[in-house]
């Protein structure tokens, strides 16, 4: 009966599946605090029902919520990466020689696609540097990797393939993707950072199960971190005519036939209908924020330093922003 | 009555003034005709019927439509500029030594804004040489200059106050501006270029008079070139909108409470409620192709080829990007 | 005599007239200091003949040099900017209602000439909304208000032109420009901030005094600050055969021929003979750093926040980063 | 004793052989024709001799050298895309059905590194549609993909890893790369192409054989395709350097001792001092020509469509550009 709900957040999923079911959400357990003025939820899908609900497998989905002005004052946006690897370092269960393998998904020339090969281009790689040159850089400092892999559309080869060949080769022990979301909302697009013990599927919703990136296909964990960057046009005309009936409802006279009307609308219908409307733009289509690129931007430095951080538990920002250089 | 027509595209201002008007446009005259596959469509305004109807002022406003692989043919790239070019060439009323200034209007760094500064700077710029070193340039070759003053937002100045204190130092003989343009259609998104002689208001809409650039204001003639870029994330959802209660209303039955009721819904009264449920973000949100980047790029090539073309009767368009080099 | 330097630094102007004066330097002033690890210099040409053996007009010309990490740490560059705030704020002497017209010199579509378009876009604009929306904003903000006029190039109006015309119908009490500069040193590049009281000429060393900007063309006080950027090809190629000269003088026999030869090359002689070498291809060349990209970034933040400072001592940098938005 | 050459381009290395040698080049042969005013110049090295005199393997190298404006006609672009074409048939041995992975090294946010990843980003990819959706494509249509691996610095992998993973995982028949190269002389870089049958050396001159990507690697066959687009600083200066000699050996009255002095300046000795002059900075300094980011463009543009061409023979350039689409 859940089965219609469809975002990358598991936060909107457990929403929806919460107002659908008058309220309550078995299957699935919600903490929410606060660090730093940073809005920090943990939604848990701990069975089967919960699983069938939200339609995402059972694991942690942890969001956190940034504070708008974020993206322009430097100390706030350090203080989201503090955040952000607070919550990743229980995830990361490695020694401190082990290895891991940063992947950037999406597509470098689509600005709101961009977000996980610009994180790849701030981030702090070492791991040529452990092999060829050892005496060059701290004890401390673990190995770390990373690949943009680009897209199917412009390689030809499926995200997973190029993924698994590569950790057949290096022998990573632990896989970070980042991936830029779609929401359902526009207040949390490039607001909201989720991060998932999951696995993810690149392209996902195109049903290709073969593409996944997750412990399952890979032999080794995987953490997802993603940010909504776009809002499908489809979701945006769907939930305005959904803000638009409900105000029709509202003055309506309750009761009368086109309140009852209006009430009987299904819901699947509606949306069937405006996906054949819009359908021959669909797929082409975004609806982002003007000021798109330097959002990614900074949205990109939050990211790679709060995985810089989770990574280097030896190492201070500041040492980062340094040795980054 | 017919006042609520909010398009930047006369050809768009006809189909919905005809369509309210019974069929008829009174004040208004169109032409149609082909050249080398595209489209060609001439609406003129002729009196002040025509201007109260159609929200704009008396004057021609060619539309030129391009076939869909425009974008990725360098040979059909040449000949939509070689069209505009037949376009425009009436509308220039220059002597060979007389001096023309192209604009280009809007924000260089929002990608689907920067059509303008992208044609600018793909443009054959020669009045420098004829000044500075007259010797190294053919005679035939008219001199042209170019300048993209950027947006009020970034710089604080309204575009009609720099071109103004520009014009008045260099004293061209003719301005000629370039826009990225909203449309209605996602359909005429990046295919469709307008080219009117009545001037042009930046940032329209707005009606901030002063800003206008024309003959009125400038003093001499004033071409306008504009494509829609964008679609208006209201318009898109109120058109939507409007296609969903089409479809409800034929679902209806015929003289229904609730068909009376779909019939009786306030077109403007809707519009309103759309724009307030998308007001928090109204002003920041646009809709616009996935590849926009290559889009707008090819775009700038074919109109600043067609200009150039033009603007320099005596070269070929060989001549035109040898030189150009 | 010392009719040769040339360099867009005061700094090394004086480095090379010290050097080939016996170590005085005669109508030059220089203080030096430091704050929060940054150095500062004061180059002051008192009289002809500092302006003379300079080459450069009566003024103060003050050197910021950053440490090399203040690309890379986001505490240190804004140390920077609140460091070329103080050196601004003396230079500004506008009562709080007065208008600050900025102006982005350089080409935007070549990197490390960028620098003026990029501060441009990071700065705090304000004239406008001073004008059009009075009560959105605090009393105690300057009108400011900014503008990047391309280069002759590519609009093929000099710069100068676009200026005053801008400066003839906004009517602004100060201009401030930003330029890229050429220096001698590669260590200097993306390093040192120059500010000073007496002007700019765009593309100087061209010799076209008309294009200068300053008090005595346009009437109101004149601000210029530059960073060297690129590393001119001719002056790399040079100073490496000086060095290598050097180094076989070093290892010739005292007042033998060769030592007595080599003693003798006319330094301009040799420049002339390097210049024709390289001709074919000066014009074009640049020698830059290869993360050109990154260090424009930054660089344009720092410069452009020292700015926003200076003009608007009653905000705080967070203040303003939160107003940017 | 040649062993000091150090080129990417064979044509070069061949010249110095030729000049030192006294004129012969034994163990190379060497063909030159043209081709639509294209000039062509196969160089083969045919044994050790060869080998070693050259310091690359035996093989072919073959030079497409462009017209200087072919990068701003695009009549002119198509003209050397389909001799690049005619080049690359025979190289490429493959029966219709058989996949060719092409691989671009390099670094995307260093400008005249970006080749490689602007030429895939440009390329007619058809792998993924002929396994997944068949019916969608042509039967005539190869399957081709391609790969943008990024550069050891920003990776922490060597690029021979990825491919070699890639490969071992997808099974291509064939291997092209693209690579940006340097080049000794200013007047080559952009203009020159090369195609060889023995491979690549990411990085090369590293001196780090585990990452060669040849047949000998990988199992198949690589051609490799590369165009300098850019002058080491060191070369420069030393090519200057040289001409200055040249010029004051001119000078000097032959047999004094200047004269004889100058004539024993030994050649290595002074590369080495202009290493050590320029070593502080030399790891990060480049000379490029300023229009760089358009050059590249149009560069990968054209190599991009020679590829397309050779790699879909049933298929005509305006098909391939309508595909791309």
């Amino acid at each position: 009966m859940m089965k219609n709900i469809r975002t990358d957040l598991a936060i909107e999923a457990k929403e929806i599946y919460q107002k659908e079911n008058n309220g309550s959400y078995p299957g699935v357990e919600v903490d929410e605090y606060t660090e730093e003025d940073i809005k920090i939820t943990n939604v848990r899908i701990i069975d089967q029902v919960g699983e069938k609900a939200m339609g995402k497998p059972k694991g942690s989905y942890i969001t956190v919520e940034m504070p708008e002005f974020a993206h322009y004052d430097s100390d706030a946006m350090d203080d989201v990466s503090e955040v952000l690897a607070k919550v990743l370092t229980p995830l990361i269960k490695l020694e401190d020689n082990m290895t891991a393998l940063v992947v950037g998904l999406g597509n470098s020339s689509v600005t709101p696609d961009a977000l996980g090969p610009e994180v790849i281009s701030r981030l702090m790689v070492t791991r040529h540097l452990k092999e060829l040159v050892p005496n060059s850089i701290d004890e401390g400092i673990r190995p770390v990797c990373a690949i943009s892999p680009g897209v199917l559309g412009t390689t030809g080869i499926e995200t997973g393939e190029i993924i698994r060949g590569v950790v057949e080769k290096i022998k990573p022990n632990l896989v970070i993707c980042i991936d830029a979301l779609a929401s359902r909302k526009m207040e949390r697009v490039n607001r909201t950072i989720q991060i998932g013990d999951t696995g993810i599927s690149p392209g996902s919703g195109v049903g290709n199960k073969r593409m996944e990136l997750s412990e399952r296909t890979l032999g080794i964990p995987v953490i997802a971190i993603g940010v909504p960057t776009v809002v499908d046009a489809a979701t945006l005309a769907n939930d305005t005519i959904d803000l638009v009936l409900d105000e029709m409802i509202q003055q309506a006279k309750n009761g009368g036939e086109f309140y009852n009307m209006l009430k009987s609308i299904d819901k699947n219908e509606k949306q069937k209908m405006i996906h054949e409307v819009l359908n021959p733009y669909i797929g082409n289509l975004m609806v982002t924020p003007k000021e798109v690129d330097a959002v990614i931007e900074s949205l990109s430095k939050i990211i790679a330093n709060g995985i810089n951080i989770a990574l280097q538990p030896a190492l201070g920002l500041e040492d980062i922003n340094r040795y980054i250089n």
